[in-house]
C-alpha cells in the first residue's frame, strides 16, 4: 500500500482523509479489508490509536465496516473514479493528470517560467516590511487608491486610454466583474455577445441571471444590423482582437456601435482581453477612449502575468461610476490588500512593462515559429490580424469542422475550431482552427512541425 | 498651498492627480488661478517641466484652462463635494474621516493590534519560500487542498462538524458565497431571511437577483409557522447566535425547521458567523451535524483574524457540492494561493486557535465591563445569550427606539436599536439597543460608564 506522509499535527486525521480518498478513489474494492492497525501503525511510525482514530472515523462515517475478531473493511461507496476524484490526484498540483497531447493549441497559459517570479516574490517581501499592519485595513469597494492610480497611468502609457483612478475598480478577475456589471446595469437588460465567443462570457452572464442575444461576428467585424435589430441594451464586444475569431472591428462598424449606444441609454462593455500582446501594428484606438460615457473598459493580468492571479480592473463611465459607489459603498474589495500592494508597486517600478516586453519576444517568435510550420503545408490558409496569442487556420483539403479536427487528432495534436466557440448556430467559419499558440512550448512545436512537413 | 508628496516615479502623473483631486473636492474653485509653474515646481523640489506636464494633463482633460501670458485656471467641472470625494481623503486610509464617538456600539471590528501581525507576516515569508512558483498556479474553483483540510480538522476540533475536504468550498467572504449559493440553488427560488437580520444578507440576496421572504425572530427564535406558511424554499439563519437580536434557535424550531427542510426539497444556509466567541456555556450543537443533506454551513475569517481578510467558507451537503462541481468546473478560484497557503499553515500550526483563544480571553473582559457598566443603570434589563460580541440592553424608561437613542446621542454613544435591522415591519424589539461590543476600546468604554454612573 502506498506510504503516507503523516507528518504534521492530526495524524490520525491525515491517515483517515488519505484512506478515505484513497477508497473514493477505487484503490480500495467494496468488501476489501483494510490493513491491520498494528502493521499499519508499524509501517507509517505512527501509534496503534491513531491508525484506530482513523479507522473509527471511517467506520462512522460509513466509508468502513468492522468484523468483529477480524478487522475493518471497505463498505461499499459511491466511487465516482471521475478525473477530478482520482487517488492522491488533490494532494499535489503536480499529480494533477492532464492528457498528454504532441501539441497543444486550446490551452493558453503562457509557459510559468517566464514569469519574474523572483522579482514578485522580493516586492511581496517589500510590501509586507513597508505596509505592516497596514495590510489588514479593510480596502475599499473599488480597490485600493495605490492599484488604481498606476493602473490609470499604465492605461494612458500603454493604450492612450484616459482614465483617471477615480473611475477604476478592481476586482477578482473579469468573470468576477461580469458579475458586478450585470448587478451594476440590471439582470433585467437584455446583453448582446459575440457569436462566436468566449465561453466564460456567456457562462458568466448566464450565471448570474441575465439574458443574452448573439451577434454574429464575421471577418468584417460584428454585425452591427443584428445589433440593432436585437432589443439588447449593452453590448459585450472583444474590438481590438476577438476571441476567437481575431477579428478587429473595422472603423466603419465601430462608428455603427458607438452611435448605438448613444442614441439611447446603451452601454459597450469593451474586453480588452489581450490587447497587451499586439505583435505586430500600431496598438489599436479603444471604444472607451472615443466614447468614455458609454463604454465600459475592462481588462485582466491573468494573460499577462499569471492564470493563478485573479485580479482584473475595469473603467466606467463617471455616471455608471457614481452609481457603483452608491450601490456597494458598503462592501468591501474581495482581493487582498497584499496583491494589490505587490501589483502596485510592480506597475510603478517598471517590471510589469518589462515583463510584457519580453513576453511579446518570446511570443513574437513562437508565432513565426507557428507560421513557418504552416507554411509547408500547400493548402493552409491563415487568417492573423496581428494581435494577441491567436491566429485561425483553415485548409481547402478538410472543408469542415470534423474534417479538419480528424486531420488534427491523427497528428495527435489538441484543436478547437471556431465552431466549438459557437454560442448560437452561424455559417461562415467552418473548418477554422483556432491556433491558440499562447500556451505552446517551442519543443513540441519542432516535432509537431516535422510531423506537418512529412504529410 | 499643501505641500505633495512627490517621491517615487511619475512626479508628473503624480502632481497631475493630486491637483485634480483638490480641483474635484473643491479646494480649488472654478476660475481659480492655478500656482505659477516655476514657484510650484520650486516649492515641491521638481522641474518646471514636470508641473508643466501636470498643467497640460490637466487642461488637455478639461479640468484647467490657460489664458495666454496670464497662467492656468481651474475649469468648471461638475464637483461632487461627497464624503467619498473629499480632498485627500483617498491618499491615506488614515485620513478617512470618521465621526468621533465617545463610544461606538456599531462598529464591531476587533482592534487590530490584537491580531498576531507577526505571526502572519513570517507565515507569510515562509509561504513565499515554501511554495515558490506553486504559488502562481490556478486555485481550482473549491479553493487550495490543503487549506479545505485544515478547515476540516478545525471544525472537528472546533465545532464537532464533520465536514470532509471534498465538501468546503473557499470563498472571498460570506457575500461572495451568498452569490454563489444564489448562482447554486437557483434566484427563481424564494429564500427565507430573519427579520431582523443583517442588513449585507438581504442586500447580497437582492444584489443576485433573488427574491427573498422576512421571517420574524422573536425571543423565542425564528417562526416556524411564518416559514412554513412563506412558501420559501431555502432559509438563510444563524441558528447559534443570531445578529442582532442574539437569540439563539431553541431545540423544538430546530427540529421544526429541519423537518421544513427534509419534507421537500429545501435547503438551510446555516450562518455560523461569530460562534468562535462563544464566551460562556457549551458550543451550539449545529445544524449541520443534524442534517448534513440540507444543511450548507458557512463561516468566515473577517471576525475571527481581521475584517480585511475576505476568506470564508462553506460545507455544502454531497449533493450540492456535486452540482457546484459540475457548474463551476471551468472557473479558478478567486482567492489567492498565497492567502490560502498562510491561513492553512495559521491553523495547521495552531497559530489560529491560540488567537481566538486571545480574542476570547479579551473580549470575556470587555462583556464584563460593558455589563458592568450598565448594571449600576437602575431600569436597565440585558438580553445575553452568552455567545457572539453583541447583546442587547433595553431601559423601561425608553420605551422607544427613538426615546433611547436620543439617551444614547447625549452621551455621544453611537448605538443602533434591534429596528434598525429590520427588513419588514414587526414588533416586539422596541427599544432594544445592540451592544456590539467587538469593536469597542477599554478607554472610551470607562468614560462612557462614568458618564452612565452620574446620570
Amino acid at each position: 500500500m502506498a506510504i503516507y506522509d503523516l507528518s504534521g499535527k492530526n495524524k490520525y486525521y491525515t491517515l483517515y482523509t488519505l484512506l478515505r480518498e484513497d477508497i473514493m478513489g477505487g484503490r480500495y474494492r467494496a468488501g476489501e479489508k483494510l490493513p491491520a492497525k498494528r502493521a499499519l501503525a508499524k509501517e507509517l511510525g505512527v501509534s496503534v490509536v491513531t491508525v484506530q482514530l482513523a479507522y473509527e472515523q471511517l467506520l462512522a462515517e460509513g466509508y468502513a465496516y468492522s468484523r468483529e475478531r477480524s478487522g475493518y473493511y471497505v463498505d461499499k461507496v459511491n466511487v465516482q473514479p471521475s478525473p477530478t476524484r482520482a487517488v492522491g490526484e488533490r494532494r499535489t498540483p503536480e499529480n494533477r493528470a492532464e492528457e498528454k497531447y504532441s501539441v497543444d493549441f486550446v490551452r493558453g497559459a503562457a509557459p510559468a517560467k517566464l514569469f519574474p517570479f523572483s522579482v514578485w516574490a522580493k516586492l511581496m517581501r517589500e510590501v509586507l516590511s513597508d505596509c505592516g499592519e497596514h495590510l489588514l485595513e479593510r480596502v475599499p469597494i473599488d480597490g485600493d487608491w495605490e492599484l488604481r492610480s498606476e493602473i490609470s497611468a499604465y492605461l494612458y502609457r500603454a493604450r492612450g486610454i484616459d482614465a483617471p483612478p477615480e473611475r477604476i475598480v478592481i476586482g477578482a478577475g473579469a468573470e468576477y466583474l461580469y458579475g458586478v456589471i450585470v448587478q451594476l446595469l440590471g439582470r433585467e437588460k437584455l446583453y448582446a455577445l459575440e457569436n462566436p465567443g468566449y465561453g466564460k462570457i456567456s457562462a458568466a452572464y448566464s450565471l448570474n441571471g441575465a439574458r443574452f442575444v448573439p451577434i454574429d461576428v464575421l471577418e468584417s467585424g460584428i454585425s452591427a444590423e443584428q445589433l440593432a435589430k436585437s432589443g439588447a441594451e449593452v453590448l459585450q464586444i472583444s474590438p481590438a482582437h476577438q476571441f476567437p475569431t481575431g477579428v478587429i472591428t473595422p472603423a466603419s462598424t465601430r462608428s455603427r456601435i458607438m452611435e448605438w449606444a448613444e442614441n439611447g441609454d446603451r452601454y459597450i462593455i469593451e474586453d480588452d482581453y489581450d490587447s497587451e500582446f499586439r505583435l505586430s501594428g500600431k496598438p489599436i484606438y479603444s471604444l472607451h477612449s472615443l466614447c468614455p460615457d458609454r463604454v465600459v473598459y475592462m481588462n485582466t493580468f491573468s494573460k499577462s502575468l499569471a492564470p493563478s492571479m485573479r485580479m482584473g480592473y475595469m473603467v466606467l463611465p463617471s455616471a455608471l461610476k457614481d452609481r457603483f459607489d452608491a450601490m456597494f459603498s458598503s462592501a468591501a474589495n474581495v482581493v487582498p490588500l497584499f496583491e494589490q500592494k505587490t501589483l502596485a508597486a510592480m506597475l510603478r517600478k517598471g517590471h510589469f512593462e518589462r515583463h510584457i516586453n519580453r513576453l511579446k519576444n518570446y511570443y513574437r517568435a513562437v508565432r513565426s515559429s507557428v507560421k513557418s510550420a504552416f507554411s509547408n503545408v500547400g493548402d493552409c490558409k491563415i487568417f492573423d490580424t496581428g494581435g494577441g496569442l491567436h491566429m485561425l487556420a483553415s485548409f481547402s483539403r478538410y472543408p469542415t469542422d470534423e474534417a479538419v479536427k480528424t486531420a488534427a487528432a491523427a497528428l495527435n495534436a489538441r484543436v478547437k475550431c471556431v465552431g466549438d466557440y459557437l454560442i448560437a448556430p452561424m455559417k461562415g467559419w467552418e473548418g477554422c482552427v483556432v491556433l491558440n499558440y499562447g500556451g505552446i512550448d517551442a519543443e513540441s512545436l519542432d516535432i509537431f512541425a516535422k510531423k506537418l512537413a512529412e504529410l
